[in-house]
């Protein structure tokens, strides 16, 4: 089935006020979640709105949240977000860390008690339009092995790194640091297809090709797949993150961050509060004229396109370019969304007496 | 050979005085190449000592550099490191970047018109003894082919990040962004071994386990090794160092970064100065209570070093683990030395009337 963008945005905003949130709060919220499905992240948008439905019901995310900042230096700051919706705690992070590039020329802001956060991608690119660089990450339930160890002591833990240019598009980095992500992991097992080797370990930490095998106790590896393949750095990758979100923050980290499923309780002895988020923007002209940096960008982006590619006609990207591609298409043909995704939707939509668009 | 790190730190010292360093200069230059010795970086350490030499021969490398800030703001930077050691520029601006920390939380310097500052973690690791986050990375010569290129437009460029705990030892991330460094292959071509794919593609950008393929034509590849395996996240991170470091500071980026070795001539349309670095520190306490923060990094680091191995008796490690290992040994016992690097250093020795220590 496939949903005009703009009455799948209507319909999210509207069950994202019947849970309590404000109707600024909903409309925010709502745009975070399509521009995932937007972007092509399919995973990260309106299929996960049931979800956060069902952590409202269980208390566990608050729609009426107080965000709050607890400390802050001229560039430096810790949010509170009591519980809230990432996809509008985020946001808030982000237009902090904005300003203070604004006023001193980067701005940094670890987050505590936070919920999902939709697409990393989202809040980072919030910086370009200001002139900034944005760059957002954020921890995750425990899904990932650290190399060597057969727990799941970390999230998929994202990376996003938005970098404005002139005439060009602008470079947009938005990358789990795990070889494959989650979502990837759902469509082959739809298919009923193996993965590759270096995407998943089975729950005695051996190498498998089961796209259950997460599911069944094992674990998602990180970037590199092994340790011949460079494990180990998208394991310290994976690292970082955890620790700029939530150690800065004083949020949960590794094992201790809540599960993101509300079949599932968090942790009894909790090392922090809820999951952290971390944001930077760096002002371009704190380091050059913007439009200096601008061109330059252009002219670095045009080098890396036109590089000789390996096949003829499958050409050099630079990121940013499927999802910015995949936007166009479906602000123009609409959203495609599977059976399973629907039903859940229109579900949702029936409890709270809100109609799902017929497409 | 193996050489007491004191007697190959003071050879190494006497050596770039020799070649115009002043003697505060020449200190530092010989401490950031021996703690690569140290830490078993080997082939960022003496070994590249002569390398270094060839170029202030041919006035690439400038030894008396007038090191200046062209431009800042309260949290900031841009260093123009006049053609001077990347060794000495490195910590000038690490320096200017934890100072803007201390101000006013954190400090972010980009830096151009450098040259090969070793290794990343030497500045990053510079922030720890404040109680900041310390974070450096740098481009370099093109040798790494994008996802899909046959050309080499990146160098391994490196991305370190420093951060300090309380009684466990700091975490300190240091690695390239491809799947393997060239240091690794240099090995195996000693041995004459295949290399595991996913680490070298051949000129025709096809897949090679040859560990000649780099100097036959072909490049390194970005972690994760080819598209199923996630390399356009090694290449988007290894694009965000390039960009960092050379776009916002006006150095050279992409394939216009000068290389390393004197053999080969700078482009001749270069699109900015020398090579770029990028350097950032976070203070703390900027987030956090420093104690708060550090007591929490101990729980961290305890947690995964306690993690479950998948083979008993090969425990999860944290990030610098195994340098910090190597560098306990190194202290205590020397330095181990390649027969060709000894005679590389006996000769730039004997040019300079420096004697080579004997062990």
């Amino acid at each position: 089935m496939v949903v005009a963008h703009e009455s799948l945005f209507q319909f999210t905003k509207s069950i994202l006020e019947a849970t309590g949130c404000s109707e600024k709060e909903a409309r925010l919220g709502a745009q975070v979640l399509l521009s995932a499905d937007l972007r092509g992240v399919d995973s990260h948008g309106v299929a996960r709105l049931s979800g956060y439905v069902r952590l409202i019901d269980k208390d566990r995310v608050n729609t009426k949240p107080n965000i709050k900042v607890v400390h802050e230096t001229p560039s430096t700051g810790v949010i509170d977000g009591d519980s809230g919706l990432g996809l509008i705690v985020g946001p808030e992070a982000m237009k902090m860390a904005i300003d203070k590039a604004k006023n001193v020329g980067s701005g940094w802001v670890s987050v505590r008690n936070s919920n999902h956060f939709g697409i990393a991608g989202y809040h980072a690119m919030m910086a370009l339009e200001e002139d900034c660089i944005g760059i957002a990450m954020t921890n995750a339930s425990p899904l990932v092995a650290p190399t060597f160890s057969k727990e799941r002591l970390l999230g998929t833990n994202p990376i996003a790194v938005a970098i404005p240019a002139d005439k060009q598009p602008p470079f947009v980095l938005d990358m789990a640091t795990t070889t494959a992500a989650n979502g990837k992991l759902e469509i082959l097992q739809r298919k009923n297809a193996q993965t590759p080797t270096g995407w998943v370990q089975d729950k005695e930490g051996e190498v498998t090709t089961d796209p259950f095998g997460v599911k069944n106790g094992g674990a998602l590896l990180p970037l590199g797949g092994d340790r011949e393949h460079g494990s180990h750095k998208g394991y310290g990758l994976s690292s970082v993150v955890d620790i700029f979100s939530a150690v800065l923050s004083g949020a949960n980290y590794g094992p201790w961050v809540p599960p993101f499923v509300a079949f599932l309780d968090p942790v009894s002895d909790p090392v922090g509060k809820g999951i952290g988020h971390f944001f930077g923007a760096m002002r371009i002209d704190a380091f050059r004229p913007a439009g200096e940096f601008k061109s330059h960008m252009d002219n670095w982006i045009t080098r890396f396109k036109s590089a000789e590619p390996v096949i003829q006609g499958h050409e050099v990207l630079v990121a940013g370019d499927p999802e910015r591609q995949l936007e166009q298409e479906r602000r123009k043909d609409g959203i495609p969304l599977l059976d399973p995704v629907v039903k859940d939707l229109k579900e949702v939509g029936e409890r709270f007496g809100i109609a799902f668009p017929e497409e």
